[in-house]
C-alpha cells in the first residue's frame, strides 16, 4: 500500500527564522509533523485530537528520520509541502517535499510506529485496517 | 488612528501542545506575532520581509503585553484570531482575542515599538505617515 | 504564603532568536514556564514528572499573564532569572525578573491555577497544604 | 582533522513534550543546534555571538541530517548530549548522541556548511585555519 500524498502550502514565519534571516532548521520538523498529521486527516476525514480516540492509539514517534536541505528559506515564504506515505505492517515512512516557487529546498523521509498506550508505556502495534483502507 | 482589524483561522497543532493535551501557552505569543505580521500584510498588501525592506525599519519589537486565559484550546481546533491595532507616535497597541466556536479563550493586549537599526543597536522611530495611511 | 524565590542563569540560544538578532519575545515565556517549574522543583525536591505524581494533580496551567520588556537580550546571554512565588487558594501567582549583568530585561508576573483531572477536562482545585507546607 | 567531542547535560523541559508525555522529536534538533553551537564555543573560548564577528561568517546552515529515536524521554530527564565535530574544507559534520543513564536514546549526524554573507546572500566558504587550529 503506498503513494497516498497530500499538499498544502506554508507560511513560514518572522518566528521561524533566526539571526541569520533564513528559518531555523528545527521549524521545518515541525512543520512534517503537522503535515504527517494532515495527511491522516485528509485520508480518514478527522482531526488527530479525533482521530487518536477513533482508532485507539496513543500517536505515531519517530523512529527515524533523515532530510537534505538544498535552498533556505525565510519569512514571508509560502512554501508548497508533499507528503507521500508508504505503509508498513506497524510502521510508516513519509517522503516530504518542501518547494518554494517550484524549486525542490528540502527533501526528508520519516519513518514513525503506530503506537498504542500500555500501563504508562507506549508500544507499537499493527496499523488498523480500517486505517489502511482509508489510504486507498 | 485606530480600529483597522484583521481576522485569520489558526490550527492549533499536536506539536503545540503540552503533556497535559492542552496548547502550551507559549504558542500563544507565537500566534499573536504572527497575527500582528499578518494585519501589517494586510494594510500594506506586502509580507514583512517586504515591508521592512520598503519602509527601511528593523522590526516592532514588543515593550508590553498582558493576556488572560479564559478557556483551553487543543490539537485539532481551527481557532478564530482576531487583532485590531490602534497606533500611537512610534508605537502601537494591538488587541488579539482568540476565540473557538464562538466562545473567547484568550483576550490580549501587546504594545510594540517601531524600531530602526543604528550602529548595530535598535532604536525607536516614528511610525512614518506613510504607513499610517494604509491603515485608513 | 509569599516570597519563596528561586534563581537560575538561562543562555539564550541561537534559534532564541530572530531575524532582528535579539530574542524572539515568546521565548521569555517558555523560560517563564521552565522557571515555575524549577521553583516547585526547588521546594518539592522532585522534578516536575515526579511532583504530578506525587501530589495527584495535572499541572498549573495560565489564566493571566503580564510582562514588561525593558531591554533586549540576544544569543550568547546568560540571563539571571529570579522567580518569586506567592500563595492564594487554588492559584498562585509567580514574578519572574529576568536580569543581565546586572540590568533589569524582563519583569513578569503570571497567575496560575492548580488543577486536576476529572473525566477528560480539567478543573481547580485547592492546592494541597503538603505542598504549601515545603515552601515555608 | 577529527574528533573534537564536547559533552553536556540538558534537562528536558515540560514544554519540550507532547499530548503523549514523550518529547516532540523537533526539540532533539533544538538540542543538537544548541549543542554544535557549545562545541564551538569551547573550542574557540567565545560564545557564538562573539565568533560569528570574530571570524567574520554568517552561520552554518545544514544541508543534512540524519537522526535514529531508539527510546523517548519526557520532561524531568536530564540528558547527556556528546557531540565529536569531523571537519572537511568548507563543510563540518557533528555526530551527537543523546543518552539517558548510559542508555543511547536518540543518534544523529548533520552536516553544515561555513556561510559568508555577500550581498544579501549567503555563500559557503573554506573554514579558517585560525579556527581549525582551535579543535586541535
Amino acid at each position: 500500500m503506498s503513494g497516498f500524498t497530500n499538499t498544502r502550502t506554508v507560511r513560514i514565519e518572522w518566528g521561524d527564522c533566526d539571526p541569520a534571516g533564513i528559518i531555523f532548521y528545527p521549524t521545518y520538523f515541525k512543520i512534517f509533523d503537522n503535515a504527517t498529521a494532515a495527511l491522516f486527516e485528509a485520508a480518514l476525514g478527522m482531526t488527530k485530537f479525533e482521530y487518536l480516540k477513533a482508532y485507539g492509539f496513543a500517536g505515531f514517534p519517530l523512529v527515524d528520520t533523515h532530510a537534505k536541505f538544498m535552498k533556505p528559506t525565510r519569512f514571508g515564504d509560502d512554501v508548497t509541502v508533499e507528503s507521500t506515505i508508504t505503509f508498513g505492517t506497524s510502521s510508516f515512512t513519509v517522503q516530504h517535499r518542501i518547494s518554494l516557487k517550484g524549486e525542490l529546498c528540502v527533501d526528508a523521509t520519516e519513518k514513525r510506529v503506530w503506537v498504542v498506550r500500555e500501563g504508562g508505556r507506549i508500544k507499537s502495534q499493527p496499523i488498523p485496517a480500517a486505517v489502511l483502507a482509508k489510504f486507498n
